[in-house]
């Protein structure tokens, strides 16, 4: 009931603003105007890619996919009789580096929103797969759909986030067999941004794959010129990939979308307790997923995902934003672009509530991930409890901490007008610049303007009823879902989704043994 | 009476910590692993140094001060008759860059506590010159002694502090001409770090110098080459050094003591509101200090300060840890270095409770100054509202970050033991890395524990009461002060220090007219 009359409400309001609205502009993707910050030396970085090369060489992988261990006993690779085990040699890994490109579109249904992935451009994803939501309204609660459309909303309207790295939370009230049906429906409604595809058995990916061709109102062979959804695969780590994430990279990489290949090794946990060695087996993971997409299909889009993070030593539990977090990133994004591989990282937290902890947190992820140059931010905004909880409020706050780390990577101008020596001349020794034409003319535009931070004094601040940054962010969440508007969308191409959604249903579904 | 109170509890410990405690060893400063990130090209960076020099020499500054105006009117600057208005010709600042030394070394009255200021060493000072206090309990209160002898107790537990950049908090119920004497007293007793002194009229620059002699407990002559003290000197900007400032100059330099030269050009109110502009005011604003200090003493220790942020667009508020703030950090350290300098820069933020903002605007002000090549970092412990309150809370928070920090700035290490194929081929696909021996052996020590972060699940932390960062930090300082210890100091030289204050103020103190 709740969702259908909030789907009538959407229609409503999507069909004012396909009448009277002109789209307003999409800002550019942000660039990262300087060269990534290294974590270790050339030779340091040769001796993880030769530590990683011998880990596959001589220990091997599992890989429980017997297509997938086919495919890599064919190029040469030792398959252990009767066990997933697996050893690749060095030189079937070197030789499918660089056949992937180095960058790449990902295209969204709206051509507008359209990204570039790899290079010096940089693309934020919401929060995926968060098993919870909270806001501080309705307290923590499981995931359900009605929470699921109403993070789409939100993050359709804003602007910091670029795509959809998964479902910002599990609509976990929809049966199993059917969730993805209705979950990318919905992603492919309520926004217009690109998107991403589980490798939850062939059934899942391909069904993702026809609904954004039908959404982008497409034939399969565009689609399979123009990479348009994106899967993450995670490796079970330590040293395994699992069936369903193998079938993934197959499935994905034969049609030409994109493979995220992201190890959880987590130092000290799934991976040794060193960073040098945690990212050792980090990167002889994502060489492995390499392996196995460049042998479906050479050139096929890849990104290259860290994941590296530690345990707190007291209690065994993941912690993110860490120094060693930080130092992971830059060490990813340095063996990413040694592979000529777009690099993905996280905006990740462990913080229960959006309090310092989770900002600290998350702007130290950031640090890492944009100084160790960064092309694909899974998690950007609404991520908290290392990933158990999904946020209204925090995917407010990293909206603007994300706007703002767009706007540090925007290049200082240097030229007369900027350097302002008339205005000096003008102004003088101990005058005061708010007066003057240079000022006058630039100052509503000239500096970045956050939705967060207050800067009233303490005393108006107090009387203002002394807000923290978590009330200001539940405020305008609720602002924001207020005012949404879906964007718009061709009817007949609505039809043809929802009809291949009904097909899909009566047909079962997907398979839930996976 | 409750200062005498704590002062006799304080010598009651500091006599158990002389006799039964060996000091804890004090951690290496952080040293800078990567080159620093540049703002801009070295063609862009010629361009702002050149347009600061044509300010200088067209423009114009006004020094408030006949002597400083004496001594750049002998080295050929024009001295406008009747006027403060000096033109210095850009020969005559090229002339005095590369005079200072790159780096030199800060003593305190601890040569453990020795410090390198430049190069690629660090160093962080605690919140310095708020007017007012702050902690959860007793709400935000005028400065006073008490709690800021408590916020000199607290400094000193914290490691991450590494030397004072001036009074935590003004302690306002001293009266100000006897101020710096008991201030200084307090800082020198309650702590061993490095000191700052304000350059408030000529007897207190000579009062810190004698004061910080007799804690050292040396000569004249070895402190002339040894420097002991710090002072900031702040531009009136615009494009104007007042009396006590310039007097400041004058005689630390003299004496070889250290001038920190720190413009503060809010772009948009006291500079240009673009970047390039107000950057290039704080640059010539810097150098004009420079050439005061090496006209005065060529040679003595001079660290170029940024301060550069923007103003709030709609209130004209400063505004702190902003991507502007950001960008001029980058953009400070790239002149810094152009010139051989060391870089001083702060953690700023303009929250009024130590919420997320508090935190993010933080994390980015260091994220600005460490990739832009801080050496000297300002306000790094407990700093808020733009630096009208010093926080206990945030001074322990601050602490944490900056211990992050240094940790992110240790090099990942790279080598056999580290990159751990060993335990890979022990633990083997699938297995876990908790039990084996390279954990096991390393585990307890291998990643950096936080004061703050709760790494809690959320039931657990649910139960133990949703603590916040806010309410961590807030037991946390509270604990820290109830096991404050004060530094051994050799009761001579206690005495001596004593008498000193003693004369001083017998004399009257210094003016309060400067």
């Amino acid at each position: 009931m709740a969702d259908a009359a909030m789907e009538a409400r959407g229609r409503r309001r999507r069909g004012r603003g396909e009448a009277d609205s002109a789209a307003p502009a999409i800002r550019p993707q942000p660039r990262l105007p300087f060269a990534p910050v290294p974590a270790v030396s050339a030779d340091e970085l040769e001796a993880i890619h030769e530590a990683s090369l011998t880990i596959l060489e001589e220990i091997g992988m599992d890989f429980l996919h017997e297509g997938a261990r086919d495919l890599l006993r064919e190029a040469g690779a030792e398959v252990e009789a009767g066990s997933p085990r697996v050893r690749i040699p060095r030189q079937l890994v070197e030789a499918q580096i660089g056949l992937a490109p180095r960058s790449f579109t990902l295209h969204a249904r709206n051509p507008a929103r359209n990204l570039a992935i790899g290079g010096d451009a940089v693309a934020f994803c919401a929060v995926a797969s968060a098993p919870n939501v909270a806001d501080r309204d309705g307290g923590r609660r499981p995931g359900n759909r009605t929470d699921y459309q109403n993070l789409l909303r939100l993050g359709q309207s804003l602007d910091a986030v670029h795509l959809w790295g998964g479902y910002p939370v599990e609509p976990a009230d929809v049966h199993a067999s059917v969730r993805h049906l209705d979950a990318l429906f919905d992603m492919l409604t309520l926004s217009d941004k690109a998107i991403h595809a589980y490798s939850l058995g062939r059934e899942r990916n391909l069904d993702a794959i026809e609904m954004i061709r039908i959404a982008r109102g497409i034939d399969d062979a565009t689609l399979e010129r123009e990479p348009s959804v994106f899967t993450i695969i995670n490796s079970s780590s330590p040293l395994r990939l699992d069936g369903p994430m193998l079938e993934g990279v197959i499935q994905m990489a034969r049609r030409n979308q994109v493979v995220v290949l992201t190890p959880f090794t987590l130092a000290g946990a799934m991976a040794p307790v060193t960073i040098a060695g945690a990212v050792a087996q980090q990167n002889a993971e994502a060489l492995a997923g390499l392996v196995v997409a460049q042998l479906t299909r050479p050139g096929s889009p890849f990104v290259y995902g860290g994941f590296t993070s530690n345990v707190d030593m007291k209690s065994g539990a993941p912690a993110f934003g860490t120094p060693e977090y930080m130092k992971a990133c830059l060490l990813g994004g340095q063996l990413a672009r040694r592979y000529g591989l777009p690099y993905r990282s996280s905006n990740a937290n462990a913080a229960n509530t959006v309090d310092a902890q989770a900002a600290y947190e998350s702007v130290f992820s950031l640090w890492g991930a944009i100084m160790g140059g960064v092309n694909l931010l899974m998690h950007g905004a609404g991520w908290m409890e290392g990933g158990l909880q999904a946020s209204f409020e925090k995917m407010v706050l990293d909206a603007d901490l994300l706007d703002m780390v767009a706007e540090f990577l925007r290049p200082v101008k240097v030229d007369p007008e900027e350097l302002a020596l008339s205005a000096m001349r003008e102004v003088g020794p101990g005058g005061h610049f708010f007066g003057c034409a240079h000022t006058q003319s630039r100052y509503r535009t000239a500096f970045f303007a956050p939705m967060i931070s207050d800067w009233r004094n303490y005393e108006s601040w107090r009387e203002a009823g002394a807000p923290a940054a978590y009330d200001t962010a539940n405020r305008l969440y609720k602002q924001r879902l207020a005012a949404y508007e879906p964007p718009p969308m061709d009817p007949a191409i609505r039809e043809e989704l929802e009809a291949f959604v009904a097909r899909r249903k009566a047909e079962g579904g997907a398979p839930t043994d996976y």
